[in-house]
């Protein structure tokens, strides 16, 4: 595996500064990088790490290729750096096409003889469907796209152009995926929402539930990610959504008729429950959760473990976590904390008692 | 699709004002319900928003039938009112009608041909397989049953009557769920425990573990709803219990050993320890946890993200949640909370030099 | 089902005191055992409940023999104490003999016919291959594994000898899982790790997030072994790496570039965000979240539902858990909680004003 350096700057752009020549065996972490690897910084402020680096080519913010080029004891074929003013974005761009060239995923070509299409399905003769895939009657999978083993459409449902269900998905039925959207394994997508009503049940001391069941499915839109083992469900009466390029991790619970507005990322173990909506460009840390029927403006940021409890009108960062502490400490102000109001009420009246 | 009043009428019952001859070609919110739409109000409470509705027909409390006909711009049908005692649980009815008749849930008939049936299995005639399940030696699958696609009933396993597991779910050997009970996709149940015993690891500094295997089995009740993606492991000793009635939403653990009361619900991310006993008639928000070995009374309500510490032996409604705050005032409240106890001690203080 | 006590004290060895001809026909607690159980006390502390059991045959630490022989009421074959240094430990490798020779678990024998075993993939003839399970090309399967139904090990990915994969696993292209480790159902080892750069979208109000491909894999130690639904994701640049003997539950989700030390265990729930290392011989409580590139030193124990927010550099036992409370007093001592920084401010303040 490995690349001319010339190909990669030909897809990439950018500016090259020392050896043009080269060939690039892999990428790596500045720290982890060898004289064939290719590495990058992405701001100035890293710039200490780099002195250090044996990184055969290195991506940095113009500032940087001086200190780049001026790195001590340089292979034979000399140091190269390449010049991008966003050198992140870059690097992720780098990635894609390696993995487009280089290092391509494993895939499977046309419609593998152990899956079961339904004679109603459509699928376009560009697409590709894994072993023991389920495609139900009236499902569409567009072109390109792309069914892992195991993964089930179902009746009805919409995988858009070139998006790609990794093993081990369903999508339920009615429910659509917009185009170039990637699902990771084992994601369940239009599951019913958790609905019931209480009533009282003869002869018990409580309530009992009866089912309202899920009548709506579940709208994702074009360039969104879900990761693997999460669950979007359908609505109860309208439907779920996600708009276009909302990126989720794996483990991740969105409840019914939820809504999550355009380009918002949440990292794993999040939590959204029914009806909230969630605004764009909005951040959610691991394992946060949010209440159901809130409504989180866009540019809103939470931080991990928080516990959206109201509504958050105004862009910023929210946080609520208690603060970690050694056990011994922990529990002594844990115990406290059950007095805090009592606490305040006492100083309250010392200071009722010593008003100047 | 649609449906005619008169028979969702002649279904579920209650009390018909204004038009009745008329068809619903859906169910709406009441805010988003149009002329062919049917509403709900739960509550006088919602009275309000009952006059800006256009929903062509409105299940209200006997309370709200005026307000209901009352609305002003009727369609040339005119509106209808139908009065119920518990609008909420004629709505969940009524779903479940529209469900059955009008949008029916797609759905295999008899054993798809891909399906694999141990030649030891039982699967009653009225029962469904779909299409790559799995029916292992000595399981029972009863009458009416529904078996989705990928799904594995394994040895010995029992699927009641007209249970229903979706896609991609398993029932582990020795496991049984009750008639009527649904599992939604991915949900693993009969896992084993989590269980270990700690030893000296010659060489090391430190424990290993040894693993304990389980050998009881998890038994479920009738009518039991559990979503997608949950894990309810396999007893170790004895076995794992969801009583009757149970609901349990999506990506939820309920470790080894535990029992769950009847029509106990919990809301998702929940995660209960091993060997916890929860009571009857609970509620556990979302995310909240349960340490093992605990035992919740009946009617213990936990908000959500709460972690439950000590047994609970009276019902109630309990909470332990980190207000969420602007992150600055937070990192403020969490850096002074790490003094909390020193706080107290000096406000005690404080209080002793100035004893009236 | 039933064994002679005679070869479970030959497999397990210890000192048996009393009846030694004897059957033994289930495990059991200590509370619920029958004359024909065995049960265990695994210290002499909890010598008071051996008094009130029935257990036919008690394994106990060598001091507890008399008190398990001079229980009253014995039945006419009498009682059987059985003494060993680690009691625990005795009865979980007790519990491996009896799943082992008692109540062996359901096993497919050789490569089931629906399987689909790509031409290029090296299965072992003493491995298992399950109910359309998916083995594609390069991938290797050695000496007695164990691929459950409808699991998939994907291209060039290897499941050591002796190791085994439950129903519905995914083990993703060039992933290893070590000898002798177990993964449960529903897990996904290798999706993509959560990795995004941000940019400016033309036209939009805030940032879009171009995607990193995910070019490493993940590394899986010996006797390892991983519960249902979680998720392993393979690493950005490097790989993900779980060291020999890591012990996880369910629900568990492993970020990208993750590294857990030798025979740290995890309960059910827990979070690791991306590139976080965590030392050797841990234990993360359920529900715990660590955040990303943080460090764990060896033998550090972090309490349920605690969020690790910096890098613990101490061996220890660390906490952060708001204590649950009934709901009316968490509501004013978290309202409190919300002004504590005040607080503080104005204790100092009358602090100042009262010097000595």
């Amino acid at each position: 595996m490995s690349a001319r350096l010339a190909d990669l700057h030909a897809a990439l752009g950018g500016v090259l500064h020392g050896t043009q020549e080269r060939r690039v065996t892999r990428i790596a972490p500045l720290a982890e990088a060898d004289e064939e690897s290719l590495a990058f910084v992405a701001h100035p402020r890293y710039r200490a790490a780099l002195a250090h680096s044996r990184a055969g080519v290195v991506i940095v913010p113009p500032d940087c290729v001086a200190d780049a080029l001026a790195r001590p004891h340089p292979p034979a074929v000399g140091w190269t750096a390449w010049a991008c003013d966003d050198p992140y974005l870059t690097f992720a761009r780098l990635t894609q096409w390696w993995r487009r060239h280089v290092q391509p995923r494993p895939r499977h070509a046309g419609v593998h003889p152990s899956a079961w299409v339904a004679p109603g399905a459509q699928v376009h003769p560009d697409a590709t469907i894994g072993p023991f895939a389920v495609i139900e009657d009236g499902a569409v999978v567009e072109a390109g796209a792309e069914i892992g083993a195991h993964s089930v459409v179902e009746a009805r449902a919409r995988v858009g152009a070139h998006a790609r269900l990794a093993a081990h998905v369903v999508l339920g039925f009615d429910c659509a995926l917009g185009a170039r959207s990637i699902v990771h394994g084992g994601t369940i997508i239009g599951a019913d929402g958790f609905g019931f009503a209480p009533y009282d049940l003869p002869g018990a001391h409580g309530k009992a539930w009866e089912k309202i069941e899920q009548l709506g499915a579940v709208r994702i839109g074009a360039d969104v990610e879900i990761g693997a083992n999460c669950c979007i469900d359908r609505g109860a009466l309208g439907d779920t959504v996600l708009e276009d390029g909302v990126k989720l991790d794996n483990l991740i619970q969105i409840g019914h008729n939820v809504r999550v507005g355009r380009h918002t990322a949440m990292a794993g173990c999040v939590g959204v429950a029914g009806s909230a909506r969630i605004g764009a460009h909005c951040t959610l840390g691991g394992g946060a959760i949010v209440l159901g029927h809130l409504e989180l403006a866009d540019h809103v940021h939470i931080s991990a473990a928080s516990v959206v409890m109201r509504s958050i009108t105004q862009p910023g960062h929210y946080s609520g976590i208690f603060p970690i502490d050694d056990n011994r400490s922990w529990e002594k102000n844990a115990a406290t904390l059950r007095q805090l109001h009592a606490l305040r009420e006492r100083l309250k009246a010392l200071e009722r008692r010593h008003q100047p």
